[in-house]
């Protein structure tokens, strides 16, 4: 028996045969077609499994379950989407008309909470009953998960740690409020920090990274010129720390998991990005004196998506 | 049978019998004495429970279980104090000298958490599976109850909403850290807000409701002042209403659980509190399309310690 997990995104909808190891042992992938009713773009996606299977070797009978990690809120109860903006869906009833076209027992969730799930089973904090992911990317997102299970809100609303407010009347937020959270530990932020930073100072070794030319700034360029040694690049790298071990406290003081897992673009910087936080988170906590949650970054990679959304039960 | 709840305070040790309808059918207190041992204190309360029981015309075989609120951090599953400053407690076996006193089952856990479960299960937040208790005094602290249990985090050191960063390099904590969240939304806050305001106006009727003594002004000062139209009064309100709608926001956008419970001084301003939050705060929650969190005043004021101390299990 196999498991399909499907992730899906902006741009594509990747589609995996997950095997009980948790491995995914083979992969497909489909255009994101928004202009078409919603009937048709879940005939697509049955399709598509039913074609994924057979290419790994595998029948229709064989497929235990399917689930499906979405951008957007779910209820994983009813199994309807309640939002995805990049599907073009509201209120829409995925697992009834998914059950049309393919009659297996199907499970929806979002994308955080999915790639948390993943992580917690196959991946960095497999064996803890309770951790939370942060995805560190253009955005903040972040999954829970308590008691081995994705605790996604009573209203399915919640893990939206980009947007709790870290700093009142602060930087303002694509979501309309000032002081979000993400505008200070995001890719984005960072990128913010380091284009402020050149400003006054224009021979930073940022700049020579990018060609003198701002726009091209990543976080992957403040990271390197900062591992380089440049000054600004260390002030930025600095600061920035400062903020994401802020925010890591901020979990541990609310809500104490035992693990809490970094994943998403930022976290490929790696033992640069993880091994100050790990230091500094501390001294942000109150009972800093007591055992504190283990701070890891995601193996698990872009495969988090699937593998978790093919563990939804 | 009947239930023994005990609420662990700075000047007194409240022990309370409850019957199965969770009402306190008698209660007692003895003082809070630190400058003995440990065993000594923990006999000082099995005598205590014993004599209260016996007061409300129950012998020691009707005791179907004891159970203690501290203010500090406790393991539920090994029963042991880890910190409890009042009663000058650090790592204590608190449930195995209970028992060579009193053998009984014994339960403990934290005094937010406990009012927090007291609440849920005979409380406002009763029917809901999953709230968050914030108790607002001089400080804020908060309880968290998922599925129906008391969620303490996997180091016991969870619920510390108050010590959580809301304002990056604000206002300085008596935890050492800046900007922590009790710092803009406490009574200690409010009070703060208000000495501010009237340095500027001295005409306020903040002013002249405590005979120009600012050093008696109350939470319950402003709230009466703005209640009565003072200007300066209503301007302080209004900033502390939009802090603690911006928290209680941050609580629905990172855990979103059924229900929000104001309890703790702060809290008996009433509907004078409530009524300005439910609208106010549903502009910082990130999916405010959906339906929310019903955030409601405690209704078990200070019995809700006894309460849920006996509900432990």
């Amino acid at each position: 028996m196999i498991r399909i997990g499907i992730d899906v995104g902006g741009t594509g909808i990747q589609i995996g045969v997950v095997n009980h190891e948790y491995t995914i042992i083979h992969e497909s992938s489909i255009p994101t077609r928004i202009n078409i009713p919603f009937e048709e773009q879940v005939k697509h996606i049955t399709d598509a499994v039913v074609s994924t299977a057979e290419a790994a070797g595998y029948s229709i009978d064989d497929i235990e379950s399917v689930g499906v990690g979405i951008p957007g809120i779910a209820s994983a109860k009813t199994g309807e989407v309640i939002k995805c903006t990049n599907m073009g869906w509201r209120h829409v009833p995925f697992r009834e008309v998914f059950n049309q076209y393919l009659d297996k027992p199907v499970f929806i969730d979002n994308d955080a909470n999915v790639a948390a799930l993943a992580e917690s089973v196959a991946g960095v904090s497999a064996g803890s009953s309770s951790s939370v992911f942060i995805t560190i990317g253009t955005g903040i997102g972040s999954g829970i998960i308590i008691n081995n299970r994705i605790w996604s809100g009573a209203h399915h609303i919640g893990g939206e740690l980009g947007h709790v407010i870290f700093d009142l009347d602060g930087v303002s937020c694509t979501c309309g409020n000032h002081g979000c959270l993400e505008r200070y530990c995001s890719a984005t932020a960072l990128i913010r920090m380091a284009r402020e930073a050149i400003a006054d100072c224009p021979e930073s070794m940022i700049l020579q990274l990018v060609h003198q030319d701002p726009a091209k700034i990543e976080a992957k360029t403040v990271f390197d010129a900062a591992y380089a040694g440049d000054p600004i690049a260390l002030s930025v790298y600095h600061h920035y720390i400062d903020c994401l071990a802020q925010a890591i406290a901020n979990v541990v003081n609310f809500l104490d998991p035992e693990m809490i897992v970094l994943g998403g673009g930022v976290s490929k910087a790696g033992h640069f990005l993880l091994d100050p936080l790990v230091t500094e988170f501390r001294k942000y906590v109150l009972f800093n004196d007591q055992p504190l949650p283990q701070i890891s970054l995601a193996v698990l990679g872009s495969e988090a998506g699937i593998i978790g959304a093919a563990m939804l039960s």
